[in-house]
C-alpha cells in the first residue's frame, strides 16, 4: 500500500502520479493475465500490495480496472466477459432493489420469475425482436451426456417467454392491467469489448413487462417508470441524468417508442445510456394474440364486442448503473461510494494506539470507540470499527479510502480528551477541507446530517459538471470541436435516421489540431443520445434548420448527440 | 367456479366431491396437454372456471397440480420441468429472502453473485463432486451463430466456481472467516419425474459458502445455519421439521458430513428433505489449494509457519420449500397460506351490496370499508378489498379461499349496524368454528392477534400430525406395516450403508393385506432420512441390535427411515 496518505501534501501526490505510470503498465499486463487465466497468487499479491497506480485523468480504462478490482467490487473469472459481483458491488445492487421494489409495489407491479431457458420456437415469434438479438443468444444443446432434441436459448431478455404466458393469462379486460417484474440474470453472448459492469456477457437486471387496456394508460406508466429510474441514479447513486426519448434509429427492436435516461462520463466526455423504458404499443400483442373484448364499446344487448389488442410496456434497469457510478465518482485514491448505497457508511479508526500504551488505557479507549459505534448504530448509521492491530493507521486510511467508505471517524486519546471525534469526508480530496471535529455528544444527529451532506454534495458536483459539458451547438463548424472538448451537445435536428447516420460518419475520426487522440475510441462518431424531454429555449424556433448542412431539412427537435459507451 | 361455498353444509361437499371425480380426469388430461404444448385459451378457460375438482385424500398428485395452477402459484411452459413462479409464490420466496438475509447479515455473511457459466476445467477439479453432478449438467455450446471453442456448464451449484475465487482471495488467516452467499438460479437437467417446486430442471435457491480457520468454528456455523433453516420452515411456513445428520449413504458428494432438516407429507406418509447444511471439511480446500499460515502455531522468531488448509461449509435452501408448504397446508378448497408469508393476509369482501341498493347507501358502506382497510394498513396488516361488482359473493369467497388468503373479513349493512366485521379463518374448514364477529373499534389489535393465532394453530396442527406419524419401531416385523400406515419411523440402526441398502430393498413393494397400493410409488423402499439430533430415549441403550435382522450388528443410533420424495 504505497499510495499517498490523505494527510500528505498534494504536490507529493502529483510527483507520485508520474512515478506510477510505469508501474501501471506492468499492473495492466498482470490484470489481463489474471482475466484470461484465472491468475495466480503471486499476481494477486501484486495487485493487493499497491494502491491505485494510475491517475483517472491519465488512463481511464486502466484506472477503472484497478479501482473495481482493488476496491473488491468485482473479480474476473476464466470466462471472458463473465464477472464475479463481490459483496461491495452486490450490496449496492440490493439497495437499488429495495428502493425500486418499494416504488413499483405502490404501482401494483408484482415480482415473479420466468425460466432461464426459452424454446427456439417461442423466441422466434416476434421477427424484428429476434433479429435484434439473434447474434447474441447463447444456446444449450446438451443435457447430461445427451444431445437435446431441440436446442434452448439462454434468455437475452424475456419478452417472448412472458408474452406467451400473457396470452393465456389475459382473457378479459378485468385481467388488465397486468404488471409483472422479474429480477434475474440474462446472457448476451456476442460483443466486441467486454467492460466490467458496462458490457458483460451475463448481467443482472430487472425487467418489467406490463399490459394495459389503453394507450394512454401505457404511456403514463412508461414515464412513471422513467422517473423511478432517474431517482435511483440521482437520489441513490448521486448520478445526474437527462430524461428523453430515443430517436427511431436508437429505439428498442419492436417498440413504438423508447424513453431513456442518459448519463455522462466527464473523464472522457462521453454519454452513456443509463436505463430505458419502452412503450411496445400493440406490436407484441399482435404476434402473441393478446386481446380482450373492448369494455368501452357501446353495443346492443347480446351483441358481441370487438376484440382489441392490449398496449404493452417493457422496462429494464441493469448492473451497468454500478459501473457508471464508479466512473463518475471514483478518484485517484479509488472508489467513492455515495452514502445511501454504501454498505459501510462510516468507518471508525482508533488512532494513537501505540505499543507503549498500557492495556488499561487501550481498553478504556476501545470502550469509548464501542460507545461511539453503538450510538451511531442506534441512529441507523451503517458503521464499522477497524480494530486491526497488525496494520498501521496509514494503511487503514488508504484501505478504506480505496473502498470508498464515505466518512471516516478517527478517535484517539487526544480526541477523547477533547470529547470529539475527527471526521474526514471521502468525497473532498483536500484533507484540510474534508476534516472536522464533531462533539461526541452530537454525533447521533451530526453524522447522519454529514452523510446527507456528502450525498447531496456529490450529486451537486456531478450535476454541475454534466451541465457544464452539455452545450448548445447551432452550427456544424462547432459540432466536432465541441465533441473533442469532451462535451455532449444539443443541436437542432430533423430527427431522421439517415441524417443521424451521416452525422455519425462525418464526426468520426476528426480531431481538432493539437488535441490528444483518445486511443480507445480514436474514430468514434457521435450518435444521437436522446431527444431531451426538457427542450432548450422551450423548443425549436420556427425556421430553424437541421444542424447537418448536408441535410438541409427543417429542424424538429433539439437532439442530444455525443460520443458514447 | 362451481365448488362449494363455505356456508354450504358438509354433506353437499361430500356429494359434490364424488361428482367431481370424473371431471378431474378430464381436467388432468387438459393440464398435461397444457404442460406439453403451452395450452390453448379454451383449456385455460376450463381450468379457471371450476374450482379444485379432486380431493386431496383421493389423488394427491392431481390435487397438487390443480391447487398450484388454479391458485396461480406456478404456470407451465413449453419446456418440461421449467416453471413460471407467479407472484403468489414468488412473494413467499421474497419473504423467505428477507428473513434469512437478516439472520445471515448478523453472522457477517455477505451476499454476492457468481457467473451462471462454469468452465469445464473448473467444474472438474473436484472428482467426487463432478461425478455427483455429471449427469445433470446442461451445456452451452453455441454463442450467436458460432460454435464455442470450449463448452460451458450452466451451474448446477457453485462450489467449483467459488472456490477458485476463494483460493485467490484467502491469502492469510486475516482473510478468515470468509462467508459469502448468493441467491441465484441453478439448473440440473437429468431427472425422472418433474414435480413443480419439488423437482424441477431450474430452481431458485441460496447457496452459502464459507471458509474458516478451525474445524470447531466451521462445525458451529453448520448448526447455526440449520437452526435458521428450521426457523424459516417452522416460524414462517408453519411447517414442522426434524433436525438431524445424514448417514454416509445420503450425504452431499464431497462433504465431511451433512446436517439436514426433514419434513413430512401426511397425505402420503412420506418424508421430504427440507434443507441441508454441509460441513465440507478440508476436502475442497485441498483440491483448490486454499491454505493459510497457522497463526496459532508456536514458532521461533523468523521461522516459517506451517500452511494449513481451511475448513469449509456450504448450505442451501431452495424454492422446494414452497411446494412442501402447499402439500402440508393446502386443503380441498385450495391453498392455505400461513399469515407471515401471505402477500394478502386479509381480504375484505363487501357483502349485501344489491342492485336495488341506493348509490348513497353503497357509497356510505364503501366509505366504512375503506376506513376498515386503512385502520388495518396502519396496523401493518397486508390487506386488500375485493370491490369487483361483476362477481357475486360466493364466487369471491371461493376465489380467495382457493388462493389461500388466511383471513376474510365480510362487511355489509348488517355488520355496519352492529359496528362489527365478520371474520372467517381459512385454516379452519368448519364454517361455524371459523367465523367470529370482531368489533370495528378493536380490529387494529384483534386482527393482527388473530393472524398470529392462525399462524400458531397451523404450525401446532402440522406438528401434532408429524409427531403422530413419527413412530418408534424396534422390530423388523413392524417396519413395513408402519410405513404402510403412512408413517416415518425411528429405528435402532447400525448406521452402515450396506445395511441401509438392504432395508431399502426389503421394504420395497411390500404392502400389508387389504391396504391400497400407492400407484405413484408402489414399490418404493424406505431410506434413511436422518439421524435425529434429538434421540429417542436419550439414545441407544447398550446391547440394542440393528433393526435389520439380516444385519445383526449392534445399533449405534436411532435413525429415521421413511418413504420419501
Amino acid at each position: 500500500m504505497e499510495s499517498a496518505a490523505p494527510t500528505e501534501k498534494p504536490q507529493k501526490q502529483d510527483k507520485e502520479r508520474k512515478d506510477q505510470k510505469a508501474a501501471a503498465k506492468a499492473q495492466k499486463a498482470a490484470a489481463h493475465n489474471q482475466q484470461s487465466a484465472g491468475g495466480g497468487k503471486k499476481k494477486a499479491d501484486d495487485m493487493a500490495l499497491i494502491g491505485i497506480t494510475v491517475a483517472k485523468a491519465d488512463d481511464l480504462s486502466e484506472w477503472y480496472q484497478q479501482v473495481i478490482l482493488k476496491g473488491k467490487m468485482l473479480a474476473f473469472t476464466d470466462i471472458p466477459g463473465c464477472y464475479i459481483y463481490q459483496p461491495a458491488s452486490y450490496r449496492i445492487w440490493e439497495f437499488i432493489q429495495d428502493f425500486f421494489n418499494a416504488r413499483i409495489r405502490k404501482m401494483k407491479v408484482k415480482n415473479c420469475y420466468f425460466p432461464l431457458f426459452i424454446s427456439e420456437a417461442n423466441l422466434q415469434r416476434e421477427k424484428e425482436h429476434i433479429e435484434g438479438f439473434a447474434a447474441e443468444v447463447a444456446w444449450v444443446t446438451e443435457g447430461g451426456k445427451n444431445k437435446l432434441e431441440k436446442r434452448l436459448a439462454v434468455r437475452p431478455t424475456s419478452e417472448t417467454a412472458m408474452y406467451s404466458f400473457y396470452s393465456q393469462e389475459i382473457r378479459s379486460h378485468r385481467d388488465l392491467p397486468l404488471k409483472m417484474n422479474q429480477w434475474n440474470n440474462v446472457v448476451r453472448w456476442e460483443f466486441k469489448h467486454p467492460m466490467p459492469f458496462l458490457r458483460s456477457r451475463e448481467f443482472l437486471w430487472q425487467e418489467g413487462h406490463t399490459a394495459h387496456l389503453t394507450q394512454e394508460e401505457a404511456g403514463k406508466e412508461v414515464l412513471e417508470i422513467l422517473d423511478h429510474y432517474a431517482s435511483i441514479y440521482e437520489d441513490l447513486l448521486a448520478v445526474p441524468v437527462v430524461k428523453g426519448t430515443k430517436t427511431k434509429n436508437e429505439q428498442f427492436p419492436g417498440a413504438d417508442y423508447t424513453t431513456t435516461i442518459e448519463g455522462f462520463i466527464p473523464a472522457v466526455g462521453r454519454g452513456i445510456q443509463a436505463a430505458t423504458s419502452h412503450c411496445l404499443g400493440q406490436h407484441f400483442a399482435k404476434m402473441f394474440d393478446i386481446r380482450v373484448e373492448d369494455p368501452n364499446q357501446k353495443v346492443k344487448e347480446g351483441e358481441a364486442r370487438d376484440k382489441i389488442y392490449v398496449w404493452q410496456n417493457s422496462w429494464g434497469f441493469t448492473t451497468r448503473s454500478i459501473g457508471i457510478m464508479v466512473l463518475i465518482h471514483g478518484d485517484d485514491k479509488g472508489l467513492v461510494i455515495p452514502p445511501r448505497v454504501a454498505e459501510i457508511q462510516v468507518i471508525i479508526v482508533p488512532v494513537g494506539v501505540t505499543a507503549k500504551m498500557k492495556d488499561a488505557d487501550k481498553e478504556a479507549l476501545y470502550d469509548q470507540v464501542e460507545s461511539v459505534r453503538r450510538t451511531l448504530e442506534d441512529a441507523d448509521v451503517r458503521v464499522e470499527v477497524d480494530y486491526r492491530e497488525t496494520y498501521n493507521t496509514g494503511y487503514k486510511f488508504n484501505d478504506w479510502e480505496m473502498k470508498g467508505v464515505p466518512l471516516r471517524l478517527e478517535f484517539g486519546p487526544k480526541d477523547a480528551a477533547k470529547g470529539v471525534v475527527t471526521s474526514s469526508r471521502r468525497d473532498i480530496p483536500d484533507p484540510a477541507a474534508s476534516k472536522a471535529e464533531l462533539p461526541i455528544s452530537s454525533i447521533a444527529t451530526a453524522v447522519p446530517a454529514l452523510l446527507e451532506q456528502i450525498q447531496n454534495d456529490m450529486f451537486a458536483r456531478a450535476s454541475a459538471e454534466y451541465a457544464a459539458h452539455r452545450i448548445i451547438v447551432r452550427e456544424w463548424k462547432d459540432f466536432v470541436p465541441a465533441l473533442n472538448d469532451k462535451n455532449v451537445i444539443l443541436v437542432p435536428h430533423c430527427t431522421e435516421g439517415e441524417c443521424e447516420d451521416e452525422i455519425k460518419k462525418d464526426s468520426a475520426g476528426v480531431q481538432a489540431e493539437g488535441q490528444e487522440v483518445d486511443v480507445r475510441a480514436p474514430s468514434m462518431g457521435a450518435k444521437s443520445l436522446c431527444i431531451p424531454a426538457e427542450q432548450p429555449e422551450g423548443g425549436i424556433k420556427e425556421g430553424m434548420k437541421c444542424v447537418n448542412p448536408k441535410c438541409g431539412k427543417e429542424a424538429k427537435m433539439w437532439v442530444m448527440f455525443g460520443r458514447s459507451y
